[in-house]
């Protein structure tokens, strides 16, 4: 039976018809079966192996009384339709990022991150502390949904250009891949923006159908082959200054759910928020030396005009959420703005004089 | 019967003792007990109640089956012998920092933090993905225990200082309480360093026998209120750069669980790595922000020559370390220098000079 056959059959089967190698016990309190849909491929460096890991530790944590099994984009619904799976029942969980749900909510690019937002440890600071988790549960209430943070790419690069960018003139026309919100800032600064599917970057660079693309980092980045044709790689992106991924399950079945099995969920994601995030800072420097040393990459930083000028344009991006007429939108606005301003007090006090310390003095031969 | 007998029957009574008011099915099954002893008063912010919330969270994912208790500073124990309890069997479980235990190998020092050391997601990559946790388990394993990462301070703050620190020179003679590494590297720029306990330095600092003393920071500096005699705090710290917590369990006992409850005792304190790091991004700067508008404290960075000076010191330090006699101290150091030099290219192309534009260009009103 091939897996293709063999997830139609557990499809139909339904709950519990994976678990006939599982002990004794367990079994006889009857064990469960969850669907996770993905919107990653399969094996997709650190967000598509970790939804697998995130699955297998929920497996291994519940002695197998949650089996939870693994669906990559498009095995059983296609990627961008993983939430509404979760919401239609074809699925209990889903893995993926929330702003992909950004036509269902505006607050929800806000669980992913903004352009010019939070970094990977602010964004949990939020979540968790400062009000975030509470008013992702309301917006997700509206469709009997819960989310859970379960990864970070930390901040992403910024793209790969053709040529290269000394100031904002530069900026204008350039026909840039990058979506979302992130993509209406790029056309604030003049830029020619434009979306298309990971699969069609690399061709459309090379053919001059673009003049620069982003992706996610080093980690990613390296495997689509974008430096052949593109030397330029410039750093940091400051529309994705931390993407955070999500797992969303089917709210009533959770609440259904014995509390301890509750509580693995709930702490698997967590973990894997942490494991995901460790696994970009310490590959993304692997990919980046590969691709410096072994294919003439030229890293490079954005100048200071371009960085400002994104700023400007991002709060003005934001504040359109801030002044939605949904009071929800609104909220999370506010309640994140509130919290970035606070947070970036340590981050600016504490946290960056450090790094730009050890940056400038610390040496090991 | 007060806590402290009931502590002490729990002790003669054994694993078990507490188990009574738990579901029948898994009491059927033998529900465990374990005592896990700790490095931190009762309800210390972030690591003490760190440390319970990580024990509760075990206690609900297991559905009870392992039910941990825990022991504050004293109450069992003293603190610093809460890994000799576990090494002699008094308790299954430690919950403190590793470089309590230098005594025992000074290679433990890189578990908790080294001077100009690794941030909170840098340790977590080198731990997880470089190769940390496999030398952090040889290093163990000579004394039958295993440890895991179970929460971060996050960058300290650099300490309070009754004068105005404007340049090296102003360091010379300067009375500092700092222990540990971080003091031997404060000697080498010229301070006179002296150590005591938490609860003697407010009074050390109002009579004039310290000139400054560094804690954590603004979380659980507040509390002890140091801005009343000595308001210049000074930060970053760059001897502790951020401070990773351990729990340690009894490896024998801890290899003897079922699978399932081991995976959750890893599980938990990952996500725990997560939450403590995220209470302290959260609450330092709420803390922050009371002693600044509420006693008129003065925040303020040390000058670039110390700054210097303690990259300097701090690599002295660590080549000491490198250049040890024990094969798995220098083992540990060379692994650590390695991930730092290559982690820090991330963070120094990527991550930095995104929060640095952020702070000097993102104004949201």
């Amino acid at each position: 039976m091939d897996r293709r056959s063999f997830i139609r059959s557990a499809g139909v089967l339904g709950a519990g018809a994976a678990a006939t190698t599982l002990a004794a016990p367990a079994v006889a309190q009857g064990n469960i079966t969850w669907r996770m849909v993905t919107t990653w491929p399969k094996n997709f460096p650190g967000l598509g192996v970790g939804a697998q890991r995130l699955a297998d530790r929920i497996t291994a944590a519940s002695g197998g009384r949650l089996t939870v099994q693994v669906f990559s984009a498009g095995e059983l619904v296609p990627p961008l339709q993983s939430l509404d799976a979760v919401i239609d029942g074809t699925a209990e969980m889903s893995h993926g990022a929330a702003y992909y749900w950004q036509n269902k909510s505006p607050a929800l690019s806000f669980f992913t991150g903004v352009p010019y937002g939070m970094t990977t440890p602010e964004l949990t600071a939020w979540v968790r502390y400062l009000g975030g988790q509470e008013i992702w549960d309301e917006v997700y209430d509206q469709f009997g949904v819960q989310g859970f943070l379960s990864g970070n790419t930390g901040t992403q690069t910024g793209g790969w250009f053709r040529n290269e960018i000394n100031s904002l003139e530069d900026v204008k026309g350039v026909r840039f891949r990058t979506p979302g919100l992130g993509g209406r800032v790029w056309e604030k600064l003049g830029a020619t923006v434009t979306n298309m599917a990971a699969g069609e970057i690399f061709q459309a660079l090379q053919s001059g159908t673009l003049d620069a693309a982003e992706f996610v980092g080093p980690y990613n980045d390296l495997a689509l082959g974008f430096h052949q044709v593109a030397k330029n790689y410039y750093m940091p992106s400051f529309v994705e200054s931390g993407l955070a991924t999500e797992l969303v399950v089917d709210k009533k079945k959770y609440q259904e759910l014995p509390a301890d099995l509750q509580a693995i969920i709930r702490d698997v994601s967590q973990a894997e928020y942490d494991q995901v995030s460790a696994d970009f800072i310490a590959n993304d420097p692997r990919a980046l030396r590969t691709l410096v040393n072994d294919h003439g990459v030229i890293v490079r930083n954005f100048p200071d005009d371009v960085m400002e000028a994104g700023a400007k344009a991002s709060v003005e991006v934001v504040e359109e959420l801030r002044n939605s007429d949904d009071p929800l939108v609104k909220k999370t606005a506010e309640s994140f703005i509130e919290a970035l301003n606070l947070v970036r007090t340590r981050t600016e006090n504490i946290d960056t004089p450090y790094v730009r310390a050890r940056q400038q003095f610390l040496k090991y031969d």
